[in-house]
């Protein structure tokens, strides 16, 4: 069945952290819909650039993804963290046992601030997790604890993408994707292939 | 002075390429302006991401910058090539040996299909080289050949945006945001810095 994964844009998201991880997860033919979490589908960016979304979250808060991504910025994922709309859309999910994907500092503007972690092993940027009480910091660059796979900011977005894809559709088309696109830090971020 | 730097956008363009390297260039404060090669100034991108431009190329024509990205996307690149407005944009810098810095497909279907490599060594995606006779190919991430920078595709992102960048405002400046941002990939790509 073909996957399905929400990527939530709130006004400030990180532009490329949203922008890489939909691109390969269309290469990877996994559907992918961009919503956005304000009134218009139109939605400025960390550095200013106006990316339309796919349809409002609001459109699609009752639908079960496989994954929900997360992008950070840092105001862009203090404004996820902030909606009572995205955090009941993660909670549900979260529920459901599906992956939950943050990247930067919405592990912990999103998660941690709203005790969606439940005490997992997650990454972000900075020192953001020593905000919240919730959640376990590991200074990694991809870090996965259950149904929660986390990446650390911005530099590790192919990496963070890949991970998902491989989740989702396997290992073995997320590395000839890596390879088709000459991304060949993948391979060593993640080991050998699973036998 | 500010450095600037002119990204254009056709439809179709890759817009990862595109927006990795307009973030990692205006975190390093340098002003990119985003030019729609096109009568309107949202573009619609590869994966079908409608991304609004911060101008029209047309608005723009006369004025030169400190460097012209050119981004791939199978029928991106081949968008910009077409054009003849872009073609007398990129040879204007060309002549005044501004930087030029095609990613992907871009260095074969913008600069070799219009002559405008003249013979310099460059490097692009896949066999999009076999398709000309100008410029010399190098399957390498990163290839500089006097004004022309070039990156082999979407997964030397990071690496080409920082090489522009270290071209721009200095090699420094540029480690350290790769720093910031957990890219761990550039020192080794780039080799130790310059003394």
């Amino acid at each position: 069945m073909e996957k399905k994964v929400a990527l939530l844009l709130a006004p400030g998201f990180e532009e490329a952290e949203a922008i890489v991880v939909v691109d390969i997860l269309r290469r990877l033919k996994i559907r992918v819909d961009l919503l956005a979490c304000q009134d218009e589908r139109e939605v400025s960016s960390f550095h200013a650039i106006p990316i339309k979304a796919d349809a409002l979250l609001a459109e699609h808060a009752g639908e079960l993804y496989d994954a929900v991504i997360l992008p950070g910025g840092p105001q862009g994922a203090r404004n996820l963290g902030a909606s009572a709309q995205v955090v009941a859309f993660v909670k549900n999910h979260q529920d459901a046992g599906k992956l939950i994907c943050p990247i930067c500092s919405a592990g912990a503007h999103v998660l941690a601030a709203n005790a969606l972690l439940q005490g997992r092993r997650y990454t972000c940027s900075g020192d953001n997790h020593t905000l919240y009480a919730d959640g376990q910091f590991v200074p990694e660059k991809i870090v996965r604890d259950g149904n929660v796979l986390s990446g650390r900011g911005l530099g590790v977005v192919f990496e963070f993408a890949l991970a998902i894809g491989a989740e989702l559709v396997g290992a073995e088309l997320a590395e000839d994707k890596a390879e088709h696109i000459y991304f060949d830090h993948w391979r060593r971020a993640m080991g050998p292939l699973p036998a």
